[in-house]
């Protein structure tokens, strides 16, 4: 059976061609009007209205007239475009399944959160500027303040497929790591709580929080300030979620007090933060541009993805990353 | 029975109170001159002769006049200082056992390492200070140029205790790990080779270099442009051993010409670099100055090493960390 396939996902013409090449006998239908990035609303390409298939990030409204549409793969792995209870009951009734790309960005935004981490338990910011000779008291002090990994305790808040990679990652630092997600499925490698016991999970004193938390009305402000009292003394704080999920003249706050050692921002709100934030010169707040999913081939590793679940689709099997 | 124990040991009260504790019954001298790091040599403090067992960096050519002396237990994990024939001889006729202090380092100098790596995947100098926003050149730029750890090759040059922590440390990422070392063990847990195939092993083009070779009259300028020019185009080189195992002007012409795509340096030759040295400018060389195997209460984890060996010293047990 030949589908109708569109896409509105920008990429080099190498990945296209890869693309065209894991579609052929079918139609594939390349939007004139591309995003972006995977992190931008693609203006509406009529054509759309004619697929069966969608692939990138559709104007969740123009769904709505795409009445052949059975399948919309989205090409980033935040859905809050598409999560509101409009959109659901519209796929529902329609019987279109939605799938997102987080296995696409779990590996490279894990990589990232450990890469903070470790840039923190090794003051990389200030030893790579340093230039004390050995034995001097500034010397002393920066190998003397480099705490290791080993054996602290992190909170994973928001635990799904990025979360997951990262206990892997943390297994060998033979850390105390619990998740908090949103329901429990039972499966889960490590100790997970539900979003309800959050206050009780960070009165336990995490020496780090990692907030994977998406965008959604629920999570709005999520860590304000009464969270980061509930937290200890000299916390460490990481965001790779989304800048929404924190208030952030609370964060501010707490680490002007130290209630937070650092913080290690991906995500921030807006992106870019505005000229002159005061988060921008603050000493240990150390911001990344939402680079955190980002990695070498990223468009064809989002082609693999889409093409593997093609094959699945085609087949009638389970599709990969399934969200609605 | 009860020893006499030097030690020139700089350490907080706190510390040499543990040391004290852990030694009561035993007579201890601490020296009125420790050394200003573990990296120093300490001047020599005349008690040194009277004792059985010396803990610090006691000066070698005093140690021959040291006629009790049954063990030294040296504070760092470079033994450069003592790895001479001469004194090579004269422990070994006089059956002094010594021992380094590698275990205390490695956890620390292995995390290092990985921050360093994954610092160099995830870009953190550059993405640290971008605010370009999402969708712009720049962006995708940084995004698209981060490679992930993940499959990867990495030679690990002068395989012992650190290597061994950082191939566990490497382990959930999936990588093609392969040791080189003098003498080759047998039980290592990965391919190593001996270091007479070091060029074989540089031509098969590892993603990553790690450099952890010791001074000694054989490691000097290891890395030259002979070697430098057998790595492939692009490869990344880290330096955690000591700075006199590199070539530093063939460091910079293959950091300018691109065969090195970046180079990652704890140790230089001087430490630090003189102001003006052109590594410190070159944009792709990231340098921390000899901090790898720092950490919190280092002075602690030190004591605990001498003890636990103190202990097995005592009982006539085989101690850890012996190098001689």
């Amino acid at each position: 059976m030949a589908f109708r396939i569109f896409s509105d996902l920008s990429a080099p013409d190498a990945t296209l061609a890869l693309l065209k090449n894991g579609t052929l006998g079918h139609e594939l239908l390349l939007s004139q009007m591309p995003a972006a990035s995977v992190l931008e609303k693609a203006p509406t390409d009529p054509r759309l209205y004619l697929a069966d298939i969608a692939f990138g990030q559709p104007d969740p409204e123009s769904v709505a007239r795409a009445r052949n549409l059975r399948w919309i793969q989205i090409s980033s792995s935040s859905i809050t475009r598409y999560d509101s209870p409009e959109f659901r009951s519209l796929v529902s009734e329609r019987g279109i399944a939605v799938c997102n790309s987080a296995s696409v960005y779990s590996e490279a935004c894990a990589n990232h959160t450990l890469a903070f981490m470790l840039a923190q338990s090794r003051l990389l910011p200030e030893s790579l500027v340093s230039r004390e000779p050995g034995g001097s008291p500034g010397w002393n002090r920066l190998r003397g303040n480099s705490v290791p990994l080993r054996g602290q305790s992190v909170l994973i808040v928001g635990y799904g497929a990025i979360g997951a990679r990262l206990f892997e990652l943390l297994r060998p630092f033979e850390m105390h790591v619990t998740g908090v997600r949103r329901k429990l499925r039972g499966n889960e490698p490590l100790p997970v709580l539900a979003v309800e016991s959050i206050d009780e999970a960070l009165e336990n004193g995490p020496d780090h929080v990692v907030n994977i938390l998406p965008d959604s009305p629920s999570t709005a402000h999520f860590f304000d300030s009464q969270r980061f009292s509930r937290m200890k003394h000299g916390t460490l704080f990481y965001n790779i979620g989304r800048g929404s999920t924190v208030d952030q003249q609370a964060l501010l706050d707490a680490l002007r007090s130290g209630q937070l050692a650092a913080a290690w921002l991906d995500v921030t709100e807006p992106e870019p933060l505005l000229n002159g934030h005061p988060l921008l010169a603050q000493p240990n707040c150390f911001i990344t541009p939402h680079v955190a999913g980002g990695h070498r081939d990223e468009s064809v590793t989002l082609v693999r993805h889409f093409l593997g679940n093609f094959g699945r689709f085609s087949r009638g099997e389970a599709l990969i990353d399934r969200v609605m």
